[in-house]
């Protein structure tokens, strides 16, 4: 199932060019409350197995809309954390060596590499359709698209077999990347560099995990003004999901909603004002984004 | 106003030893739900004149419990964001130069500094009398001790006049934090480092703003095991709240419940199993904090 959020809050389910109120469902049937929020829809969906059968049956007798009616929003604006796998492909590893000076972590053992994991704040996020807004103190942002996971299930000391078992979707992630330091300084934190309002894009829906058999098996695309700019296999993480769920979750508790986006692979750019970016991911979709400079 | 969380998640004010439940009085006035968080209660007391006005009266005239009799948690469980500053007090960067190697920030400007600001995830918070757990997978955690604001009104490109406007009060952040490296690597982001499950001590409660007529002058002192570790002052900070809020809010948005913490003292200590911490902010109150090893 594919689970958008849209117009002034709602969730729907998204099949073809149709759009399934499935909030409206599950509202009826006492599984949620008039004013809930994505969130408190992907928990009850994820731990509920009565209110998932009750969404895919509304998904696919209910009445519907045109998705072209729709306007979507982002899937999720109040994740409890959004955790970054940073330096997760060797290409990408290399282009930020040339371009940034970044250290060599061919040495590093994988959960060496995963103690780089670092936090976006949810006040970044943007949704499908969005403008990303460069920031007048900076010279250079980059965009980074990713394989975004949605955690459905607490996970707590999870072993690399039993994580997929904690995850409801996925979804595209935008990574908007502040390059170049504040100042004369090397010290802005990733949390500042990727920290900007509008440097998280994610969309352009969730997909529930039973349409992905396998994460580590998709193509990833992004053209940047027509023009392909990224051409990607999930297949070439360093760290696949699995080895990350198991990572973050023996160093905290990971409650449903948590967002885990994997690393962007190479072949991320500058943008400049004007920019049009198109992303997709193999089986979710197809999220784009305008690119606008700080006026 | 003293403003605390307290039992299944009810809000209350604190008078001496005394308690009163404000969020009863705000729920019957209709100023919030039944099942409202901290959140939306900070949301409606910073931005609802009535409610705020409320709530004073209900903390002056209405019933009382015994404080001693109620148990009391964090003050805030699901904030938007914790940004915690970092190596903002001279000494502090003095005595990490000497534990961690750390590099010398001296020649940095204070915007420079500030884009070391580093986020740490909600899911790392306990309350008044929790325990910090000491991962197994690290011997060297520190406690840091440190003055939080909490903002009250949206804060967006604010100036320093104008920043303290949007706080809507205080309360003490103990930063635990892990010292030595993941693996051989030194990679361990702060998010990882500091974002361990319980590595997040707040409360005892909030102390609305007018109760703190400058942030910048309040002593901070912490006992480890009775025997005096950190005697500080706020006045010692490099960079100020005032610099801090209108440097975030250049970079993002800060909504109500954000939660900014301005960095540690020197002072700060490994912690062994067993230990008791006992913290204190000067016109805030005193937070206890037990250390217990993982099994």
């Amino acid at each position: 199932m594919k689970i958008c959020h849209y117009n002034e809050g709602l969730a729907g389910a998204v099949v073809g060019e149709k759009l399934y109120p499935i909030g409206d469902a599950l509202m009826k049937a006492g599984h949620l409350k008039p004013g809930h929020t994505m969130l408190e829809l992907i928990e009850r969906l994820a731990n509920e197995p009565a209110a998932m059968k009750l969404a895919r049956f509304a998904a696919q007798t209910g009445s519907s809309v045109p998705l072209a009616q729709v306007k979507l929003l982002a899937p999720l604006l109040d994740p409890p954390a959004i955790w970054a796998a940073a330096a997760n492909y060797k290409a990408h590893q290399a282009e930020m060596r040339e371009k940034m000076g970044s250290s060599d972590r061919s040495d590093l053992s994988k959960d060496e590499l995963m103690a780089e994991f670092f936090l976006k704040p949810a006040s970044s996020i943007i949704g499908p359709g969005g403008s990303v807004i460069l920031p007048r103190i900076s010279k250079d942002v980059d965009f980074e698209c990713e394989l975004c996971a949605v955690i459905g299930k607490t996970a707590r000391h999870v072993s690399e077999d039993q994580a997929l078992d904690h995850v409801f979707g996925y979804t595209i992630c935008w990574d908007f990347s502040q390059r170049d330091p504040w100042g004369r300084g090397r010290q802005n934190t990733r949390n500042i560099r990727k920290g900007f309002d509008t440097f998280t894009g994610l969309g352009p829906w969730i997909v529930t995990r039973d349409e992905i058999e396998d994460p580590q098996d998709l193509a990833i695309r992004v053209e940047q003004n027509g023009k392909l700019a990224m051409s990607a296999h999930t297949g070439d993480m360093i760290c696949g999901l699995r080895e990350h769920i198991r990572f973050l979750s023996h160093v905290m508790t990971l409650k449903p909603g948590v967002l885990i986006t994997t690393g962007t692979p190479a072949g991320v750019s500058k943008l400049a004002d004007g920019d049009h970016l198109r992303g997709s991911i193999e089986r979710i979709g197809e999220m784009e984004v305008a690119v606008r400079a700080e006026r």
